[in-house]
């Protein structure tokens, strides 16, 4: 008798690994409540996670509105259009839209991760510029983002459709609850503590944390997190001196970067080294002023993230890696209102190897990636 | 030599059935300005479209945004939802875009004609009412509704995929401006009428017409007409009296109609037959008083449009055709307010035959379906 054999069949049990995302992004995430205007945006790809979406929001009392995120369709424009009215564009009616939405739910999967990718940087700037006032309206409401598993983006993670889907429910379904409780008590040390330190083999970094505030980043607008999946406790450093390597591919503005060397001292980048990827890290560097220092230090716990898959919503909440990024803070973490201001906010994100240690205050966070009990 | 020997490869030249159908909807149908704020409803199948549309709206110096109007995502949130949500819905943002907008161009393209096949019918009329006020405030735009082909339409027309694109780019890609021509003759003479009498072997009927105004449909808002395709020239009969036989079929609420028969009295319909599908005629004529009466005349223009596909966009366009819709009246039409109200819009069309003729207060419009010279 083979294992097979066992199996007699059975009827469908109802589980479905796309409602449950649905029920998670609307009822843990964004606490949709009834009577809710919510817009869901809609990339190419994501049409059953669309579908799911819109039967929770249903049953929930909310009413929505579905726009059409298309990468195709903003090539397109953008390409077409002339520098001025991208930077000075009639939008009153998006406007006029997000300013009167409660919750925006955004479903990113792509076709083509590369959809864009002829797109000119200087029309992409003014578009940037120009969009500003819709960027604005929509983080002024309870916004969300989340990830539905497209082929393109197992293709860009290297992997099989079907061990991506895994890959991300992994991921999202998780206990949130119990997370955030965990998360509590990083938050708590980080948030007393003046300096925390980064020491592996190729790693001595000190960071100025004094008198910032963590966010408790459990995939819910209710702890000021607002991806899901998330997984992170992060901060914003006031200052940094030292070394960090950062071993985790990636791509950034569409080239490929690993094993980046950054030298601090006083806060600024004084010297960058990349195994690939030099020049993409230079172009972040020369942004502007505030590209040169750290706008966040951020602690992976998303025990479901096991390996990178050059998504940054995945990558940086990876359990056992660390990420630091140039440019710009987030306002949460800065009650004072002196973080760091830069147009750019690029995450670097590296593996805690078998000798690392994270301290606060010289105590112990973290040994070889895993958190010390205190 | 054969024939395949004549073709020694050509560079494409660029031209674009999509392109060119993009650009008729945008110039032609909606004249689309610079500063005009767009708003584009996307089918699921209507993909390609949106991306041409994307582009020459760019090109025009328009600011779009993409709703995602998806037959399977409104079928998931109706079935969910609550009815007192849908009758009396918190849809105040999907009011304040279409209010601040100036143009909303829908392009339609199933995946599925029957993609909301098991919404209850009671749903979809709480949700009809509750919605009116979302209606109203895109019907305050210069609206257009046109169609992308896709295999589910070709399907429904029982037509291979490929000839089905054909069929629907002979239907949109005209000479416009040369039929609006032809058309306002047409127009003029309804206008100055007052009786309008179709006679074929098995229809006599006499339609009061009298102080009534006809639409020039030339497929552009600048004529008050919102279809691409459009070619037809409509009015709204006061009374009729006599029998009409309509051959060619159509869905109705989801069921097969063919060969109706209808025989008004002082403008009512008083006896009804049917090949196919009597209950469902049946079931229109019952939902309110004025859905027994005649709302539209209208007589197809549409020389690209040379066979039914069931789908009322194109078949009521039919060159050689006459439809009559049961119900509600266009404003259009009706200068003292005087038209037909009813819920329901039901078109119902003929193919006018060999012996048939249309005849304005006696003298002769069409013979055997053609226009004749005056």
């Amino acid at each position: 008798m083979t294992d097979t054999d066992d199996f007699a069949g059975a009827p469908w049990d109802g589980s479905d690994p796309v409602r449950a995302h649905a029920e998670t992004l609307v009822d843990w995430s964004a606490r949709v409540e009834s009577g809710d205007r919510v817009v869901i945006r809609v990339a190419e790809g994501a049409h059953d996670l669309a579908v799911a979406v819109a039967a929770v929001l249903g049953d929930r009392g909310a009413t929505p509105v579905f726009v059409y995120d298309s990468g195709e369709v903003s090539r397109a424009y953008l390409r077409a259009a002339a520098a001025e009215r991208l930077a000075d564009p009639a939008d009153g009616h998006a406007i006029a839209l997000y300013e009167s939405t409660d919750v925006v739910l955004s479903l990113g999967g792509t076709r083509n991760v590369a959809a864009r990718a002829d797109v000119p940087d200087a029309t992409r700037q003014a578009h940037a510029r120009g969009n500003a006032p819709i960027r604005e309206a929509r983080l002024g409401t309870d916004w969300v983002s989340t990830v539905h598993p497209t082929r393109a983006l197992a293709q860009q993670a290297g992997m099989a459709y079907e061990a991506y889907q895994t890959f991300v429910y992994d991921a999202v379904l998780r206990d949130w609850q119990a997370l955030a409780e965990e998360m509590a008590g990083i938050k708590t040390r980080l948030d007393s503590a003046s300096e925390l330190r980064l020491v592996d083999e190729d790693t001595d970094l000190t960071l100025d944390i004094a008198d910032r505030v963590a966010v408790n980043s459990a995939a819910s607008v209710a702890y000021d997190s607002h991806n899901l999946p998330s997984g992170e406790v992060f901060t914003a450093p006031r200052s940094a001196d030292g070394v960090v390597t950062f071993d985790v591919p990636m791509t950034v503005e569409g080239r490929q970067v690993q094993d980046v060397t950054l030298r601090f001292e006083d806060g600024e980048v004084v010297e960058q080294l990349a195994g690939e990827g030099s020049e993409a890290i230079a172009a972040v560097l020369d942004t502007d002023n505030g590209a040169r220092r750290l706008g966040e230090l951020g602690i992976g716990t998303n025990e479901g993230i096991t390996r990178p898959t050059d998504s940054i919503l995945f990558d940086e909440k990876m359990a056992g890696t660390v990420h630091l990024a140039l440019g710009r803070a987030y306002d949460a973490c800065v009650p004072d209102g002196t973080g760091n201001e830069s147009a750019v906010h690029v995450d670097l994100i590296r593996r805690m190897g078998e000798g690392s240690r994270l301290e606060v205050d010289g105590e112990p966070l973290q040994r070889a990636g895993a958190f010390v009990e205190t």
